[in-house]
């Protein structure tokens, strides 16, 4: 087990301590909680599936017309579909970070102005004292599970089994990173910390994510437990296996997404057939929008402005599916904003965790939004690396740096003072500027930017440093 | 009861004529169709709902974020959501003609270079000898009306009751045709062919157009109906009932769709209501793409390109969702080629009318698709006018010319030889060009093409001619 470092705790005694904490927020639970928590009930499963460069536009129920996914269909319509839900950065690394941490990639250090993402060459990874889902769940009694990318640091010290996961079976970076020319490896494929395949056969790699995640709730329905299945697709290089080559309309960018549809469809099947369901909160999204210089290769934002990597809508905002029958009514549609980091604090509170006091947590539980409650989240900070590029408060997105994810200008960041103005709820595709209308927005977006900014500690940065090569 | 003029015979001869043949029809549907016409059964009623200028991501269901179409959305889940549906024009007047009489608007003149539409000035309208669904199924003893907007024809002898409408209440074209400096006269409200309000007042349009609509259903559902209710919105200038203004988290435009949404759920609640959702089939769709010149007043084709006025997708694919408990098994999607002229086809075959032997129909009958058939329609023709600009077969299209609706080149049709060539359920956004890939496919739509130029002969064209003024 490992030490929680900058607070100096022996792990043996801080399991102690949070247990004692857990125990009293438990009776807390018990008292104040109704479902949740109630006596003799168990704590929920978390199940968190997410994909790689999906679009907002690329599921059935998102609109896409010729990528048939009925199994996220059938979730969204027993569940809760997310229309204004984001992801907390757009490209890979940053994002994967605030989604476990609840944080702002910059408060980790998980971003940067000189490689967006890590390398196979990068000396860095998640910080040991970044707290992480699995970590605080684990000590609740969690079994933890993370089957997939994982791109949070490759080097030993930054793999999943030192951040909070009994096991691990996938990449340790994205499936492209196996430039020859940089130096980079074969593909590798770990379990835990072992490389057991090299160059990864990619081909199987839904597949086999999917066995190794049935595998794991079987093995471990008895007790709570938190899996976090990263889907290596559709992020380039697309494979599909041979079960669903050709099948799609859309061709191989479908073909792939159907299969993490069917990946999706057998998690919950046996979800449903372990008599799990009404206990285990299953959430569906995606790290970052289309990648679209991958044309057809790269999905689709649907009505959003262009796609991953930069912080107009379609570079952030994803698909997003909220399941737990018994919880989330059927058949809803959550207009509310919510966005990945938001995950951390509602698995803490389902798990009856408190959340860490030492930091600032950017997530906002939500349960209440489950629940059919609305409102919580006014406010989204757009960075891209270190930069903070937009702020959405409300329905309004004040753009003070714009910076398209490829073509013309996006070499550069453009200035905007004023800041370009969009109502994000009249005008999702951004549009039409209505900076000139709204002086008061610009005023009260401009006073949120400056305590933001005067209150932010970045973290060390991690995604420059570069392993010395013995070559 | 008016002549078929063309064929010379008189009404009540044709009445007897049409009444043997449809008496042999049904002889051949009892033997051997099943469900439909099956001994003892009445004929199933239609109903088709039909929005102006809602574009292909305007609906929850088809993608968009903040417009809430709860209503449509489950029509669809309990229905058939059609994702490669197209109006046969980008604009009013054609697609209307086209829908009621299941051919190409060029065959029945109802479309021009010069004037696109219908205006308050013109002098011509939908040709006498053309049959719509409404004078078919009239001629099987079905009740019709027509509720909402025409926009066949303003002057007496165009109007719905001439075209095998028993009732009209309505609009008689569109909303904004009140330019007093083009003489217009203020915009009339008409029930049958009498003014009853003038100007019209458009904010309880569609709230006055569905209390009609209910009450028609009402009163005829003791025998066969056909219901066609063309919606005056989301038509720009836009208005909505003192209850849905300000609901929409997409401003008035969402407010405006929101009570269409509305509408469709108090229809389909008194058809579950009367007992008659298991002998009714309702389809809902658009007379063509969003209008964007309007802006925000305007709608989203969500990822397709471009809008009303045009031969890209944006223009002419829409929403489309058919609903008929029993019949068409629940949340289906269906992923074929299918258009607002096989409207007319599906109609009469429902009804137990011949199909009229002596023209070209260009629609297909969709009875098949809802059944879970598929690939009966492989061809699809994009006029602009009276010039053809692009052909769909399979799954690509063929722009012989491009024109946008607006914006620079929105001027001039810019020709393409070879065409440009779109693999459509690949790139749903007309963005990659694939024509020097497949010249096969280019051979065959040129065959096509040639097939379709030799045999096609226009119809006199009816949306040139101006009255004279008489100021």
């Amino acid at each position: 087990m490992r030490i929680i470092s900058g607070r100096g705790i022996a792990d043996s005694v801080g399991q102690f301590c949070v247990a004692a904490i857990g125990a009293a927020l438990a009776i807390v639970l018990w008292l104040g909680c109704g479902k949740v928590g109630a006596a003799g009930e168990t704590k929920p499963n978390i199940i968190i599936l997410f994909a790689d460069d999906l679009g907002y536009g690329d599921l059935g129920c998102y609109g896409h017309p010729t990528i048939h996914t009925p199994n996220l269909d059938r979730m969204a319509a027993e569940g809760m579909k997310f229309t204004q839900f984001y992801s907390a950065a757009s490209v890979c690394t940053p994002s994967r970070a605030a989604l476990l941490t609840g944080r702002l990639p910059i408060r980790s250090g998980m971003c940067s102005d000189r490689r967006r993402v890590l390398f196979p060459d990068s000396a860095g990874g998640l910080p040991d004292d970044e707290i992480t889902i699995a970590e605080a769940l684990h000590r609740q009694g969690y079994a933890t599970a993370c089957i997939g990318k994982w791109h949070l640091g490759h080097l030993p010290q930054y793999l999943p089994r030192r951040h909070g996961f009994d096991y691990y079976f996938g990449l340790p970076y994205s499936n492209d990173m196996q430039n020859q020319r940089r130096g980079d490896p074969p593909l590798p494929l770990l379990r835990n910390e072992e490389i057991i395949e090299q160059p990864a056969v990619q081909q199987t790699l839904t597949r086999r994510y999917t066995e190794e995640a049935v595998a794991f709730i079987r093995r471990s329905k008895d007790q709570p437990f938190f899996l976090y299945l990263p889907y290596t697709f559709p992020h380039v290089p697309l494979y599909a296996s041979e079960a669903f080559q050709g099948r799609s309309r859309r061709g191989l960018y479908g073909d792939v997404v159907e299969e993490l549809d069917a990946s999706v469809g057998t998690i919950l099947e046996v979800i449903r057939r372990e008599g799990l369901a009404e206990r285990t909160l299953v959430f569906f999204t995606s790290d970052n929008g289309p990648w679209l210089t991958q044309r057809l290769d790269g999905g689709s934002a649907g009505l959003l402005r262009d796609g991953k990597g930069c912080t107009f809508e379609g570079g952030m905002r994803v698909p997003a599916i909220a399941w737990w029958p018994g919880t989330i009514a059927p058949g809803r549609t959550c207009h509310d904003l919510a966005c990945t980091m938001d995950l951390f604090p509602t698995s803490l509170g389902l798990a009856g965790a408190e959340l860490p006091q030492d930091r600032p947590i950017d997530g906002v539980d939500m349960m209440p939004l489950f629940r059919g409650e609305s409102g919580l989240r006014r406010v989204m900070f757009y960075y891209r690396g270190t930069r903070l590029m937009a702020v959405r408060v409300g329905p309004f997105k004040a753009h003070f740096y714009t910076q398209p994810a490829y073509g013309p200008g996006s070499d550069t960041p453009v200035p905007h003072d004023p800041p370009l103005l969009y109502q994000l709820e009249h005008d999702p595709s951004e549009q039409f500027d209505v900076a000139q209308k709204h002086p008061d927005v610009l005023a009260e977006i401009a006073s949120i930017v400056e305590e933001h900014r005067r209150t932010l500690v970045p973290g060390m940065p991690q995604l420059d440093a570069v392993i010395q090569s013995t070559k």
